[in-house]
């Protein structure tokens, strides 16, 4: 009798973004003259620069011949690809990460997700809240929490409260945890962690024997000199972390799939018996026996990103969401919202500053405003009050939102 | 303290192709003049078709304009590629599977890697012997299986023995099971399976409400009327079977990435307390949690492979490689060995006829001949003294490997 995974069943039913789109499609039907301004989903809008289109066909051109057919590639990706990243990613920012210490695969959701599958099952899991639900869902699902307790809450699963009183910076926590997912830039709060905050959570990692498992999807936003962009770039991180990161919001890749995993060839886990074993061969194992390498004129696509066009090109979509973001705050703030997040990221973190719910908030945006962001609650108990608007839009309608919330009613 | 998944040091080391790879470097370094003819590895050579180039660049440049470009898609693949397979895969062979029971993903690999996530940890696994690797190193990584106990078992996993007295075709197991890999056409052995052979197996699986996991990555080359080229052509097989296809086989695609699953809608696994559950809302859900879809192009250059024009490449195409298989079959049988498989399947199974050993059958084709196979044996107990060939190599090498495999000294 075939038994199915019943940790699935604990997940609970209304998941964010399926509930988002059956609001507005209801909203929709029932005001069909409506114009919907999506700022809630956080997939952008820019297509793919003329530098990554040319080294893309010619991707597809080498497969129409035989002498330059490409069939299974490595399944770590192309060294082609693992040496650019290596080197502008990381050893022109000072961080010591080699090219075989890469792996490429087809998004970071994949990776975020199965990367516990190279750790025990009893590992304590912690993760920020509001957090990327990924982390959660995952853990869930692969029994590695217990039941749901209410309130948006599993048990097993230690949650770091990010809020306005600790500037979304959560507190080392009090009880030992042993997996530790940390996101920044921040996905809600658009938060960045400086390198003394990072140095905070190494330290506990060595102390703890503890792995950080650290999301950097976000990091070509970053702004201020002073936030690291790769973990790696802060003392002591080799010996603690894995580092997640994405082609998909720095380079529009997100239908074109592709992503990159860092694991230190000295980064350690315990056996039960208490052996440290390296984990770069458990993940190179994982991927040759479960994975086929991400399709090749897509891993060609990504490789363009490090020429000097390539690289400039980049750095144009990305003022381009930034500038958005930058308008968004002032004039947010002008309206009398608290406003977080916007400087290192491309999320605005935004409360109405009038006590009013999360899906509450999102209903009133919706139907006065037409404009759809997320509810923060659905990111974790503690970003009930919040809506995250993302910067992703086209310029044209970051403005027609902003004069739309300008006309909102709020004393009522 | 960061425990690992020690499950996966149960895994032995001298994982097949590397082991190939590592003797084949050895002789090359002692011999570098030898000119090596792979037939070992089951990758293509041929480069994709016209058709298929043409789509992938169109799909290309829409990503290049904000207009036509695409962000993320839905998980489970674009509904114009989803419907093209339930049509022309299914539907068009009277098989009763729809396109939202299609899930697209980015190989057959992962996918049978991946699928047993949605099933509880205690359920009873079946492979067949000899046995394409992957579904053995998965269940054994996931703590599915007990320890290595020598000769190429693992315990808790039950073995069904293909050999040459049951035609390859194993017989049904005398021990419970609840999960039955089978592969038809087979890999490694080349066997083709009747609808008879499937009944049996469709079967036993309603009487024991035990799921049938059929991997069909090679039915493009059934050349059999009489063989079916989905299980869900027998009757019965939507109560108990899920099923794998890739396009890598069909069309090229190993570098390029793409293929899919099909999950009915009805099929159900018992929870612990034996209620029947359906599998395919679970697996939608690991989907839309773990994975963010195919590169649209990729999807896009696959749909035109269901274009009567595609059709006739992918055709031809086969035809090329089965011209292979057929002048392989044909001199390898004149020469004295046991030849199988070749007639519905890409692949070849020999046997020397001389009572040698699969790894000194290797070593005798890489040293005399300089041509590489698959040891046999790498893929399970009941290979042992045979040797896999594949018929993607070029014809030209399969003329010459064939020339050289004439010289061999036998009686020694």
């Amino acid at each position: 009798m075939a038994q199915i995974n019943e940790n699935y069943f604990k997940l609970q039913a209304g998941y964010l973004f399926p509930e988002i789109g059956r609001r507005v499609r209801e909203y929709k039907k029932e005001n069909p003259e409506a114009d919907i301004i999506n700022m809630g989903i956080g997939d952008v809008t820019q297509p793919l620069t003329p530098t990554v289109i040319r080294a893309f066909h010619e991707g597809v051109e080498e497969m129409s011949k035989a002498a330059t057919f490409k069939g299974y590639g490595p399944e770590q990706g192309y060294d082609f690809l693992r040496e650019a990243i290596a080197e502008n990613d990381y050893q022109n920012r000072g961080a010591d990460v080699h090219a075989e210490e890469i792996f490429i695969s087809d998004g970071s959701k994949c990776d975020t997700g199965n990367i516990l599958e190279i750790f025990g099952q009893d590992n304590i899991i912690a993760v920020q809240d509001p957090v990327y639900p990924v982390y959660v869902d995952t853990s869930v699902m692969a029994g590695r929490t217990g039941e749901y307790l209410g309130n948006g809450y599993y048990d097993r699963l230690v949650y770091l409260p990010c809020t306005v009183d600790n500037g979304f910076i959560p507190e080392i926590p009090k009880k030992k945890v042993d997996i530790i997912f940390l996101c920044y830039p921040n996905n809600p709060t658009g938060i960045g962690a400086s390198n003394l905050e990072l140095k905070k959570w190494i330290n506990y990692a060595v102390r703890n024997k503890a792995i950080i498992l650290y999301d950097a999807a976000y990091e070509a936003y970053i702004s201020d000199p002073g936030i690291p962009h790769t973990i790696f770039e802060t003392d002591g991180a080799r010996e603690v972390a894995i580092e997640f990161r994405s082609f998909s919001k720095t380079a529009g890749f997100t239908g074109t799939r592709c992503a990159f995993t860092v694991i230190p060839k000295n980064l350690c886990a315990l056996t039960s018996d208490g052996f440290a074993k390296p984990l770069h061969p458990l993940w190179f194992r994982r991927n040759t026996t479960k994975f086929n390498g991400v399709s090749y004129p897509v891993q060609k696509a990504a490789a363009a990103l490090y020429t000097p066009e390539g690289k400039k090109e980049v750095k144009s979509t990305i003022s381009y969401y930034m500038n958005n973001a930058g308008i968004l705050r002032e004039n947010l703030d002008k309206m009398g919202f608290q406003v977080f997040g916007g400087i290192n990221s491309p999320y605005i973190w935004v409360n109405s500053g009038q006590g009013i719910k999360s899906w509450d908030l999102f209903d009133k945006l919706l139907h006065e405003a037409h404009v759809v962001g997320t509810p923060g609650l659905g990111f974790g108990p503690s970003g009930e009050g919040y809506l995250r608007l993302s910067s992703f839009a086209t310029h044209e309608n970051v403005l027609k939102a902003l004069k739309r919330l300008e006309n909102i009613k709020w004393n009522i």
